[in-house]
């Protein structure tokens, strides 16, 4: 059988667009002779729409889309995923599921068994959960469609719940009696850089377990903190990948499940993977917002310089503009560093000082203040001054400012609210400093953009004279080590002690994390990366005791 | 059969705190002659945790102080909820439990059924569902326990997904079965105006129909953005009420349930509800935060004065400060209203006029800004201006910004972000403006605390001259109704309309709505008293085409 495999990049909500390009990818897949083409998870409506599902217009849109598809299955079947309404009176109203299109019509619907409900998934909210299981012929062949977290059951290693068995159920274990010849499996599974193999090895698993070939399709593209980074593939009965298609980027391949093709991806790096990753988180909220132009503060720091080669990757350099807003404690260096990245990359910069409106504010407030010492207060001031020029550029000329804080800082509350946490997207959010520097080293792989001071240099928020983040941090090194076992690994603080840390120092950084909870709330959305990023993924109460 | 109803008001994940003062209650009752006293669902927590659930430690904290609550229970017994551990290899790791100890001893652990995972609740990502069913004897009555939702299975009316039966399973059927004479019910419900009536309704249709009594006790207090309002019942098996605790404070009362009372609560205006839930939700955002006092920003306006009334009730007027900041936009008599209501109160009130340091901003941005007409931009500095005086002094004495936008300005994204839109917490972020009006009025019904013209005089922002509210947006009356009819009653555009409102105005309202995701995405907490909130029960996505 030749099946199509279509990887593509849906846009939330635009019923328009993902229906057209899933029409435009059954034409080509018709006229290339296959059989089927396959789309991902909930393709016409895009991953995920979370509570516009509640919405009847919605689901309504849904509908009329999904017929539009199937008035165009003629002559080749296709499988696409869209919600579908419970006939049943009791449970929830949707289901999660996959339609099986082939003469004009939905010839099968089949709806999600296994829903996710940790991290960023939230799928209980809004689907009541599958319980009936069958395959159907097609080409001369038995086909089981499964739909991403179906084939799940089985966790590779203890999850966060400390458990290899988070379901009742095992889907494939129920169609594997029903001896299907092909398994379909329809994804939208998000890109996080330190589980990226366990995806592939619960797939391997399984075609090993049952002895079947499975057919993988993933979405692909960014959906605000989300990045779907693609890599669909065909694995043989013997687990073996015979197809793998693109990462990041969308993709359309044609497999013939009789013949083993062995068409792999080359092997990358994971600080390039995360930086492809980055790179299409913000060219897809840009296009998918509607928006062309960015902004930021570029303070010589590596976090800016960082964001700013970034941002003139997705967007190109003649819709990025800067502003260095140095102050009377910025170093001649950091200056030149910022120019000198501005001049690399060839975009436009402006330079506006700050101490005018500090100086402002300060004798303002200096009757209130009357007596008391200088200290954070004053610090914030010139967070937020910049923060104010920054965002009257983003409201004068349409640019979206970016956030450029990294995932240690935020960590530990080492930004100001209001001040440089603003922006309308945080690139670096999830990436710990230690990775800000791999990925800085990497982009000068070939020649020097970014200015090897910016590198070298130790890293200062430069708020007061001879200030170091190392005055207050502990050094990145360790810091973000205690910070992964604490945050991805979700490990208590006396095992992350038992691990060879200095006690004093774990709990202090356990403390920060907890006690800038606030801040995080107010935070712009991050990229995601890892496998536990700040935002929708992790819940932690605000008002609470943490232990 | 006595039994002990303990209305108290929990702090998450505080153990001392919340263990003190179950066992406190344990010996009052047994003092008071009780042979039962029964706490609110996951009462050993506070509720809800959220992913702290996640944590070892904290579950193993939980574990603890369990323990010495049933070491106490000699010569009395008690229902006290926790998490519990599933001990079966499958599933989620945890149970939503309910202890009933007795001689020093967990005697039963029964488990929550049915788990809500709609609007603000999120039980399922961390609980198993319970299927087995049992009842059990104690002083010579067959008891049931239900946990809050177990009783929810079918809805009053029709909920947000368009269905009365949410869940596949019935817990009272399953247990009436078992011929139990009295069901306790321990909850966790938060407050919200419009649905009031609705849970004693359940309740009261539960009752009847299996001719039961049923005891419901409730948790109070406030945990970031929802307020639980107590208000314990006890109803016997004609679903008549018999007593009921105190609304919005904690309570504690011994019922016998073979003697009626008939001690109900004085019924309430809506509006002065709403008024004790704020409160209480900036007294408990406080006092559990370990804050004591606040700063605001008083313009004249009606909704400043009405936080700054409310910050005086729930923190006393000592722990109160503001801020007048005019602009040359500033009218008199809002500078004089401003002034009249801080004597009203008797609060700390300083005066600094925000003129200089916009003229710095423009200033500085004169070259970037040249040839170019004033907008929003300059509009939003005189905002952020503003935002960053009133965070000097929150940084520099440590009172904690209250923000002051009310519902109707954050649907429609009327506010800057970064500059109005800053605080902590977010009083008035449930509360539209003609209830804001109503509130104003309740307020002022003995004498003028508020002054009359904040409340009589057309709402602005004064960031331009002569501005109105009225210049961008539909009158407030009508506003709210249509802002209502489509956040509260997830109405489609169409539905709204053909209630009689005129389309332009509907469509424009929605796209407002819709446009702003990206602004509430980075707004302070917001205490919840309605039916849909902005915040945690409202998931839209951000880069999304909204239908």
């Amino acid at each position: 059988m030749k099946i199509a495999i279509a990887q593509l990049n849906y846009h939330i909500g635009n019923f328009e667009l993902n229906t057209y390009k899933i029409i435009d990818c059954i034409s080509k897949s018709k006229a290339a002779g296959a059989d089927l083409v396959v789309f991902s998870e909930l393709s016409v409506t895009g991953y995920y729409p979370h509570d516009l599902l509640e919405r009847k217009e919605f689901v309504e849109q849904s509908y009329k889309a999904i017929g539009q598809i199937a008035d165009c299955c003629t002559g080749i079947a296709a499988i696409v995923g869209g919600p579908s309404i419970n006939p049943e009176p009791r449970g929830k109203k949707l289901f999660n599921s996959a339609f099986f299109m082939y003469d004009g019509k939905i010839q099968q619907t089949v709806n999600k068994s296994l829903l996710p409900t940790y991290d960023i998934f939230d799928e209980y909210r809004h689907f009541e959960p599958n319980k009936q299981f069958s395959v159907f012929d097609f080409c001369g062949k038995k086909l089981a469609i499964t739909i991403c977290e179906d084939l799940w059951d089985e966790q590779e290693t203890q999850n966060e719940f400390g458990r290899e068995k988070l379901y009742q159920l095992s889907p494939l274990k129920e169609l594997s009696v029903l001896n299907p010849e092909l398994v379909i499996n329809l994804s939208a599974s998000p890109f996080s850089y330190n589980q990226e193999n366990s995806r592939k090895n619960i797939l391997i698993k399984n075609a090993i377990k049952y002895q079947l070939p499975i057919l993988y399709v993933n979405q692909v593209g960014a959906q605000t903190e989300l990045v779907f980074d693609g890599g669909s593939f065909f694995l043989d009965k013997n687990g073996i990948i015979q197809e793998e298609l693109n990462y990041f980027e969308e993709d359309f391949r044609i497999i013939d499940t009789e013949i083993p093709s062995g068409n792999l991806q080359p092997k990358t790096e994971t600080i390039e993977k995360i930086h492809h990753a980055l790179v299409l988180g913000i060219r897809d909220y840009f296009t998918k917002m509607g928006f062309k132009k960015a902004t930021l503060g570029l303070s010589g720091g590596i976090d800016s310089a960082l964001v700013l080669v970034l941002a003139v990757e997705a967007l190109g350099k003649e819709n990025v503009r800067v502003l260095l807003m140095p102050s009377r404690f910025s170093s001649d260096h950091s200056v030149n560093d910022a120019l000198q990245l501005a001049e690399n990359l060839g975009i436009q910069y402006e330079t506006i000082p700050i101490q005018p409106m500090v100086d402002s504010f300060e004798q303002s407030l200096s009757e209130v203040f009357a007596g008391l010492s200088s200290d954070v207060a004053e610090e914030n001031i010139q967070a937020r001054t910049r923060g104010i020029l920054l965002m009257a550029i983003s409201n004068k000329f349409g640019n979206i400012l970016l956030n450029t804080t990294n995932k240690s800082e935020c960590a530990v509350g080492y930004g100001t609210l209001y001040g440089d946490m603003n922006g309308g997207l945080s690139v670096l959010g999830d990436v710990y400093k230690t990775d800000v520097f791999k990925m800085a080293r990497w982009i000068n792989r070939d020649q020097e953009i970014i200015p090897e001071n910016s590198i070298l240099k130790p890293p200062s928020a430069e708020l007061r004279p001879d200030q170091k983040d190392t005055d207050s941090l502990p050094d990145y090194d360790m810091l973000d080590q205690i910070l992964f076992d604490y945050i991805e690994l979700n490990l208590s603080p006396e095992e992350i002690i038992a691990r060879g840390f200095d006690e004093a120092t774990v709990l202090r950084t356990v403390r920060m994390v907890n006690n800038n909870e606030y801040k995080r709330f107010q935070a712009p959305p991050i990229i995601r990366v890892s496998s536990k990023a700040f935002g929708f993924g992790r819940r932690i109460p605000l008002v609470a005791i943490y232990s």
